[in-house]
């Protein structure tokens, strides 16, 4: 063969080493056993769908990034999201569904991104979501942020906190401020992380603010203190419009309801200058942080709408929801040395036959794997030497070696890897360590 | 909003509601944990692959198949199967990785086939293959038979037998009959299961054999007995010809370390009739049926191989694998009634407060949950008998209805969904039946 094609794959899209896959898989387990123990239930919509599903909304940058194409006589489109797809599941099969709908996702999609360095075009999302049908009670609200804690409790990857705002609450004071163009002031109190106050004041100045409502915005903005403090802060005001007040209710009911699921207060705030995915969003919304790497962003996002699937169905479903994006999460834990490739064996023992002594060992390898030790047969032939090597790349903490005195004794040499000590063992024995050291 | 979109899937794909979700995920877990108790390494490689990569061996009705697409300059195509994928993640990660390499990966591909009954455009493979660096031994060839027993053991969709057959012999003895045109030979031979003997004898001696030959074939094809029979009887036939010797002696050492393995004998057989398939492999090959419905053909394939990845890399990669077809096997399990989606619960729990008590109810929701009873609770406004049809229409087994006398006594009712029993316990004891029920 002459004419050999370079292995290479795409630009943008991730792919490990069984190493890395191993704790990816890790994590990934961790995400979909909190969803379960939540009660949600799993879904697994198709990659592909109409075009004319997928982009019934239309329009914005994410349709530009769709990988779009046509087969024969039909327009298909790769999900870029798993918002959409529950959207279109939730319409399609609306009468055998039963509502509150607790779903699951966790699934690749795609988005054809500019090249560069962190983001993927293709990645993991891990979606949760609770639809009503026509209402949605607050106490889901509640519910989500105890999945947020659960989960990333579960993952092990550092101090979080649980940013939440609400729609509209801030809604609510720009209207108490007579503010008429939310967009434009939101879009500049989301750059607030970036630039700065002052930066950020004088860009509402100049967008024709007040100096005294660009005052009042700064007082919302920096209120400070616990949840309880806040709260109480913003009542005392004495704010009379509805929307503000509303919000300010159901944030009350929520924050009380959070603390009965048991999320701790110092994995929770309430963050007013969060304006970000405020425009998708009606109630609620969640941002969370690394506490030691404010950098990454938010990890985990989401919150309240009011209609899923306003472009299928004439039905109204209210839901509340998150996402984890976790390949990029994955790549900013590796990248940032905050998660390291911990030297995980994908089995425990590595059986060594001498030649000669391939089948005798098969079985007391089928044994092990009976009493539930995981273990693996190295039976190629070579050099002992390569073979404890291949043990050790693979980080297995133990190896027997299986020759004809071992087997005419019944007692096999097991080496712990990392120390370098051997003991001669029974297999009864040898199946006793292990248990035991699940044991503990 | 009146431009709605009628919400539908791309025809050939399948999707299916939660309670089916439920049960093909089992049957997904059940097959990666097997994979994962024998010691394969995951993998997961991208779903899109540059064309000249993925259809680096060209031709074939699969690459008519293949969805394919540019975006800007690239030439883009979704992966068909995941062998090609393994081909290319082997060659391009070669110094990194460890041989044997055994890897599983278990993901969708698709193919954009004529749409018909049973056959999806996107499904699910979950693959195992092993693969050696120059060469790989035989022990290999007799592991593969022991996962696919342990597996479909565990997957509890009836009995099941491993139909095996080695490309050597067939050569060999073709050779030996001096048959010179191998591929039409087999291709008739292929149709045995479907037109029967009489007509393949036809089609055999119009395409030139004598009817000596036809005779032998037969001879060879329906020799009957035990595998130790058969392998006693090819034996004794004192064929010289190398080739058939070789995978004669090759079947003794694979069919002896199965026994090794503990592989029931009643769970495989050597098929000589097992003609399909045998262009792509060089050795044993493997075919899976149920007992009970051989119709639905083979369930799970695979064989030996000589080279996996000769269009990327000189490196001579040999390897032994299998492929189960989830979605198809799937498909066919629900439709012939061998599988009936069970009435499985996402929870064991469904806790409906009364007005004014959901907080205190999800405080009760938390203890459950923390003590690993899995719980979810009904918080939405509604009459009584709308909420105990939720709980019925998810198949959750038990229901706890908490009202203000319930908190003022400690004492919940506990009622089993199926027997329609209750019984008021305090919620210590309520912990207590779950999880002596989990022990038993």
């Amino acid at each position: 063969m002459n004419n050999r094609v370079k292995p290479s794959t795409l630009p943008g899209f991730m792919e490990l080493l069984p190493a890395e896959q191993l704790l990816f898989n890790d994590l990934l387990d961790t995400i979909r056993e909190n969803y379960e123990k939540f009660g949600f239930l799993p879904i697994d919509t198709p990659v592909l769908e109409k075009s004319e599903v997928l982009l019934a909304k239309g329009g914005g940058e994410t349709e530009k990034q769709v990988y779009r194409f046509q087969k024969g006589d039909t327009d298909i489109s790769m999900r870029f999201d798993l918002t959409v797809p529950l959207a279109r599941y939730v319409a399609e099969h609306y009468n055998d569904l039963e509502f509150p709908f607790r779903r699951y996702h966790i699934g690749k999609v795609y988005r054809g991104e500019r090249n560069q360095r962190g983001r993927f075009r293709e990645f993991y999302q891990c979606d949760i979501d609770i639809i009503g049908n026509g209402t949605l009670s607050l106490y889901n609200d509640a519910e989500i942020p105890a999945v947020i804690y659960s989960t990333f409790k579960d993952l092990n990857i550092g101090d979080f906190i649980i940013r939440m705002n609400h729609r509209k609450l801030l809604n609510g004071y720009f209207q108490h401020l007579k503010i008429s163009d939310f967009p434009s002031t939101l879009r500049i109190l989301d750059k607030l992380d970036k630039i700065g106050w002052n930066k950020v004041e004088t860009e509402l100045e100049e967008a024709g603010l007040s100096i005294e409502v660009t005052q009042e915005i700064y007082k919302f903005v920096f209120l400070s203190g616990s949840v309880e403090e806040k709260l109480k802060a913003l009542d005392s005001w004495n704010i009379t419009d509805s929307l503000f007040q509303e919000g300010l209710q159901e944030l009350k009911v929520i924050f009380s309801a959070m603390e009965a699921y048991g999320v701790p207060k110092e994995n929770y705030t309430l963050d007013l200058t969060i304006a970000r995915g405020l425009d998708y969003y009606t109630g609620i919304v969640y941002e969370t942080f690394l506490k030691d790497y404010p950098d990454i962003g938010s990890i985990c996002s989401g919150g309240r709408y009011e209609n899923l699937a306003q472009y299928y169905t004439k039905q109204a479903l209210p839901g509340v929801g998150i996402s984890i994006g976790l390949s990029r999460l994955f790549f900013q834990l590796i990248d940032g040395n905050i998660l390291t490739a911990k030297e995980k064996s994908p089995y425990e023992v590595l059986i060594i036959p001498m030649k000669g002594c391939e089948e005798a060992s098969i079985k007391i390898l089928q044994s092990l794997r009976e009493s539930g030790v995981s273990s693996t047969i190295y039976s190629e032939s070579g050099k002992m030497g390569k073979k404890f090597k291949y043990a050790d790349a693979l980080h297995v903490p133990y190896v027997i070696v299986i020759g004809e005195d071992e087997l005419e004794k019944g007692e096999y040499s097991l080496r712990n890897m990392k120390t370098g000590e051997q003991e001669m063992l029974s297999l009864e024995k040898i199946k006793d360590c292990f248990l035991k050291e699940t044991d503990v």
